[in-house]
C-alpha cells in the first residue's frame, strides 16, 4: 500500500499545480475568477455589515487570505473570505469590547483574526485537525440553523430603517418592538423590494435567461450575479430619488484604495477574553471550510488535507489581520461558484483577488448610493438557505440522542448565543456518546443447536447450561461501562445458586483500559470467593498482548479459549 | 430469565434480614459491634480532628447515620461514618469559608452534609448511580494515594506541635518549614512514640498475641483494637507526666451527651459555593462506599443496589446533618473489620451505634488528657496503607493513555487540592477516552486463500483485487471518529483510480449515529461523482434496524450484503 508521505513541516501545496500552468488552465482560472468577483463583491459589503464593520473591510478581507490559501491551501477550488456565521460569531465577541462603528472596534476585529490565525495555525503544526471532529453534525445542523435564524433577525433593523441589537433572539426581537413606532417607510421599501428580486433571483432568473436563448452553463452561472444587477438597480435608485436625505441609511464614503497595513493590539487582558471566541471562530471556520473543500475535492478525485487545510486557513486569517481585514474562512456558497464557473486551480483565487482589488481601487465611489437595506436583504437571502428545519425531523426519526443535541444546540444558540449555543451542543453531544456507551449492550449467549455459533438467549431458541453463564460484551471495555458488567455478573451470580461457571465472550471487544482491568480482577475474585471460574473466549490479538503485560491471566481462576465453542464444550462436560 | 424486579420507590432493603432474625444472628452481630466500636472510638475522634472540627463531632458523625444505613443500605456489613478522604474534602471545603474551631465552622460542616445528603438522595431516586462510574479507577487510584499523602502532610504540624495550614503539599510543606524553630518536643516525642507504637500494631502484636496463646481469630481481632491501647497509653503518660501543662495539645473537655439536634444553615450564596464540594464529596463517597460493599457482598454471594446505596448514603448523611455531624460515607477499613468479626446484618450497625452513644455520654471525661499528636499518628498510620505508588507502575505497563489520567490526577491534588485534582483526572480520562476512540482501527481486508475469512492485509497473506477496496471498522461509527473514515476513504480513493466498488465490513460497528450517517451519506456520494460504489456487509440487526429509519439505504449506490464473502463474490465477478 502506498501511503501518502507525511512531513512535520509541510512543503508547499502550490508546487502541485504550479508546475505545468498552461494557458487553458490560465483561460478556465480566469473565467471562475470574473464569476466569483461578480458575486464576491456585495457579499463583502454585506458580511462586513453583518460583523458591524465599515464595508471597505469586506473587501480588504477578500484580497490577502485568498493570495495566502492559494500558496498554502490543499483544495484547487476553496474560496476563502467572510462568511456569514463567522461574521456573526465576530460581532458577538468584538461587540463586547467595543461599539459597533468606532475605530476600537476595527482594532479588535483584527486582533480576533490574528489570534483565530495563530490558533488554526498551532492547531494545524500540531495536527490536532481531528478536535473538529467533536463537533457532531447535529451539534453543527444546528448550530448554522440557529445562526442563520439570528442572522436574519440581526437585519431585520436594517431592512425596517430602526436602530436596535441584542445578541439572541429574545433580545433582537424585543428590541425591535420596541422600535415598531419608528419603521422608515422608504428604507422599508427599498428593502423589501430587494428582497422579492433576490429571492426571485434564486428561483426565476436561470428559467428566464434560458428562455431568452442563453446557453444552460451561462444561464447558470449568470443567475449567481443577480445579485449585483440588486446592487446596481438599488444604487440607481436611491441617487434617483436621493433617498439619503430622506433618511435612508447608505453605505456613504468607502475610502478608495488598497488595503491598509495593520497590527493587532497587544493587549494580554484583551488576548484572554478573545481566546475562547477565537477558538470557537477558528473550529466553526475550519469544520464549514473542511467539509467544503472534501466534497468539490472529491467530485474530481483529488483530496484536501486537513492539518494544511489549518495552516491554510491559519496564513489567511494573520494575512487579513495584517491588511485591515477580520476573521475569514472558505465559504460555501463562493466555493461552489468557483468550482462550477470551472475553476482549475488555487491561481482562481489569485485573479479573484485582483478583481476585489481593482474594485477597492475602482468602484468605491459608486457605492455611495447603495441603500444598506439591500445589503441586508443580501444577507437574509443568503442565510435562510443554511436554515434546514428539516434536520429536527430526521434527527427524531433516526435518533433520540442525536435529536437532543440538535434541539439543545438550536435552543440554547437562539435563547443565549452563538457562543453558549456552541458549547452546550458540544457538551450534551459528548454526554449523550459517553452515557450511551456507558450503557454497554450485554447479551447472555447460548449455543444455536446443531451449529458451533452463540447467540442471545432472548432472540433465539438456544441451548444453555445451568453451571454456566457465557456472556457476550458488545462494546470495548473502559471505565464508564466496566462496573456495568460487574453488576451484571453479580446479579446473575446472585440469582443462581447452581452457576460454576462465567465466560466473557470478547469477540465485540477492541480494548480494555485499566479500570475495565481492575473491574475484570474484582470480578474475577468476587467469582473465585464465591467459589465460581472466570474464563474468557475469542480475545482479540491485540487485547490479549494489553492483558499479557498485566499479570491478570496469571492470576485469572480459568482459562482463556480461543473460540467460545471450545469453552461451552470443555466447561460443559467438566461440570458433569 | 428471572430478573430482579424494579420499583421506582424502593421498599426497605430492611426486610430481607430483620425477618426470621435470631439469637445466633444477634449473637453475631453483637460481638462484630463490640470490635467495630473498639476500633471507632479512636478513629472517629481523629478524623474529626482531620476536618478540623471538634472531636465530639466525630461520634456523633457515627451514630445517627449508622442508623440510617442499617434501614435504607442494601450492603449487610458496610460501616458508615468519618472517612479519612472525605474528612480532608471536609477540611478543604469549609476552611473556603469559615475559620477552623469556630462554631461558624461546625455549622458550614453540618450544611455541606445536609447538601451532599440531597445529592446523593437526589441521585439515588433518579437512578443516577452509573455517573460514578465515570471516575476510572487510575483518577481514583491516583486521588486516594494523592490523598493519603496530603492528609499524613496535614498531620506533620500535629506531630510537631506547630501551626501551620496549607490546601495542597506545596503550601503545608513551605508552611511547616517557616516553622522548624518552633517544634515542641514533648509533642514530638509523644507523636512518634504513638507512630511507633501503631506501626508496630500492624505488624507486630498479631504475632505477639499468637504466641501467647490467643487463638488465630481472637489475636487478628484483638489486633484491630491496638489503637484503643495507643490511646489509654498516651492518655495516661500525659496526664502523668502533665504534658498540658507543659504545652501538650490535648483533647480536653468534650461534652458529654447525646448528639444535638441541629439545623444547615440557610444560606442561598453559602449553598451555591458548597455546591461543587458536596457533589465531589457525594461522588468519591459513593464510590468508596460502593466498591467495599461490592466486595464484601461478593464474598457471600450476596449483592448491593448501586442506587438503593445512593438513597442509603443521602439519608445518612442527612442524619448527620440533623445531628451535629460532618459528612460520612461507607469506611473501607471499618466495614472490613466488621465483616472479618463475624457481622450478619445491618443490626450489628445499630449496635455500633449504641456502643459509640455510650462512649460519647460515658467516655469523654477520659478524653481530656489524650494529646492530639496520638490522633495524628492514628490518621498518618491509617492512610499512609491508602498510598499505592505501585499504581504509577502498574498503569506504565499496561497503557499509557491509563498512567497519564494517574499522574494528572496525582499532581494537580498534591499541587493544587482535593477538587481540583478529582476534576483535573475526570477531564484528562475523558479527553483521552474520547481521543482513542476517534482514532479507530480501520483495517483493509482481504480473503485468506481457500477459506471465507477477510482478514487484514497488513497482518495476513490475502488476497485481494484491483477494483475492489474493502475496509473493516473496528470501533462504533460516531462522530468523533466518522471523519476517519471519510478520510481514509478518500485517500484510497486518490491514490488508486482502477477502484471501482468500496465495501465497508460493519460486523464491529454496534452503532450509527447521525453525524455518522451523514459521513455515510457524504462518502456515497462523492464515490458517486467519481464514479465509484459503496456497498456495506455484515450489518448488525440494530445497526439494520436504525439505518431503515432513514432514507440512506435507498439513496445507497451500493449494495447491502449478508456476507462479507458474498460481497467479494460478487463484486470481483462484476469487475471482470
Amino acid at each position: 500500500m502506498n501511503l501518502s508521505t507525511r512531513h512535520w513541516w509541510p512543503d508547499l501545496p502550490m508546487r502541485h499545480w504550479a508546475r505545468g500552468y498552461g494557458r487553458d488552465t490560465l483561460l478556465r482560472d480566469a473565467v471562475a475568477a470574473v464569476i466569483v468577483t461578480l458575486m464576491l463583491i456585495p457579499q463583502s459589503l454585506a458580511y462586513a455589515q453583518l460583523a458591524g464593520l465599515p464595508p471597505e473591510v469586506g473587501l480588504y478581507a477578500s484580497v490577502a487570505p485568498l493570495l495566502a490559501y492559494a500558496l498554502l491551501g490543499t483544495s484547487r477550488v476553496l474560496a476563502v473570505g467572510p462568511v456569514a456565521v463567522v461574521s456573526l460569531m465576530t460581532a458577538a465577541a468584538v461587540g463586547e469590547h467595543a461599539a459597533a462603528g468606532s475605530a476600537h472596534y476595527l482594532a479588535v476585529a483584527i486582533t480576533l483574526a490574528f489570534l483565530s490565525g495563530l490558533i488554526l495555525l498551532a492547531m494545524g503544526l500540531l495536527r490536532l485537525g481531528f478536535l473538529a471532529h467533536f463537533l457532531s453534525h447535529p451539534v453543527i445542523a444546528g448550530f448554522i440553523a440557529a445562526s442563520g435564524l439570528l442572522i436574519a433577525a440581526s437585519q431585520l433593523k436594517t431592512l425596517l430603517g430602526v436602530s436596535a441589537g441584542g445578541h439572541n433572539l429574545v433580545e433582537m426581537l424585543a428590541a425591535l418592538w420596541a422600535q415598531r413606532g419608528h419603521v422608515h417607510g422608504l428604507t422599508l421599501g427599498i428593502g423589501a423590494a430587494s428582497l422579492a428580486f433576490l429571492f426571485w433571483v434564486r428561483r426565476g432568473l436561470q428559467p428566464l435567461l434560458r428562455r431568452l436563448g442563453v446557453p444552460p452553463r451561462a444561464a447558470e452561472l449568470g443567475a449567481k450575479a443577480g445579485p449585483v444587477a440588486a446592487i446596481m438597480g438599488a444604487t440607481l435608485f436611491t441617487w434617483a430619488v436621493d433617498g439619503g436625505a430622506q433618511g435612508v441609511k447608505l453605505v456613504g464614503a468607502v475610502p478608495q484604495g488598497l488595503p491598509p497595513f495593520t497590527l493587532p493590539l497587544w493587549d494580554q487582558a484583551l488576548w484572554q477574553s478573545l481566546l475562547v471566541p477565537a477558538l470557537l471562530i477558528s473550529v466553526v471556520g475550519f469544520v464549514e471550510s473542511v467539509s467544503v473543500g472534501q466534497t468539490l475535492a472529491a467530485k474530481r478525485r483529488q483530496r484536501i488535507e486537513p492539518d494544511q487545510e489549518l495552516v491554510a486557513l491559519g496564513g489567511s486569517n494573520l494575512s487579513a489581520a495584517f491588511t485591515g481585514g477580520f476573521p475569514v474562512t472558505g465559504g460555501f456558497a463562493r466555493s461552489v461558484v468557483n468550482f462550477d464557473a470551472g475553476a482549475q486551480t488555487p491561481a482562481a483565487g489569485v485573479y479573484t483577488a485582483v478583481g476585489i482589488l481593482l474594485a477597492s481601487l475602482l468602484l468605491t465611489p459608486a457605492l455611495f448610493h447603495l441603500p444598506q437595506a439591500t445589503l441586508a436583504a443580501t444577507i437574509v437571502v443568503a442565510v435562510l438557505s443554511l436554515v434546514d428545519v428539516g434536520i429536527l425531523r430526521r434527527t427524531w426519526t433516526y435518533s433520540k440522542a442525536d435529536f437532543t443535541a440538535v434541539l439543545a444546540t438550536l435552543v440554547a444558540t437562539l435563547a443565549v448565543g452563538v457562543e453558549s449555543g456552541l458549547v452546550a451542543g458540544v457538551g450534551v453531544s459528548l454526554a449523550l456518546h459517553l452515557w450511551r456507551t456507558s450503557q454497554p449492550h450485554i447479551a447472555e449467549v447460548g449455543q444455536v443447536p446443531g451449529t458451533e455459533h452463540y447467540r442471545n438467549v432472548l432472540r433465539h431458541q438456544v441451548i444453555t447450561h445451568p453451571q454456566v453463564l457465557a456472556l457476550r460484551m458488545d462494546e470495548s471495555l473502559y471505565f464508564a461501562n466496566a462496573r456495568a458488567l460487574e453488576d451484571r455478573i453479580n446479579a446473575a451470580v446472585a440469582q443462581r445458586p447452581a452457576l460454576r461457571h462465567v465466560v466473557l465472550q470478547c469477540s465485540a471487544i477492541n480494548d480494555i483500559d485499566a479500570s475495565a482491568l481492575d473491574s475484570l480482577e474484582a470480578i474475577d475474585q468476587r467469582l473465585r470467593d464465591a467459589g465460581l471460574q472466570l474464563h474468557l473466549s475469542e480475545v482479540k490479538g491485540p487485547v490479549m498482548d494489553k492483558l499479557q503485560r498485566s499479570d491478570f491471566l496469571q492470576r485469572l481462576s480459568g482459562r482463556v479459549f480461543l473460540t467460545h465453542h471450545q469453552a461451552a464444550v470443555s466447561l460443559a462436560s467438566a461440570g458433569d
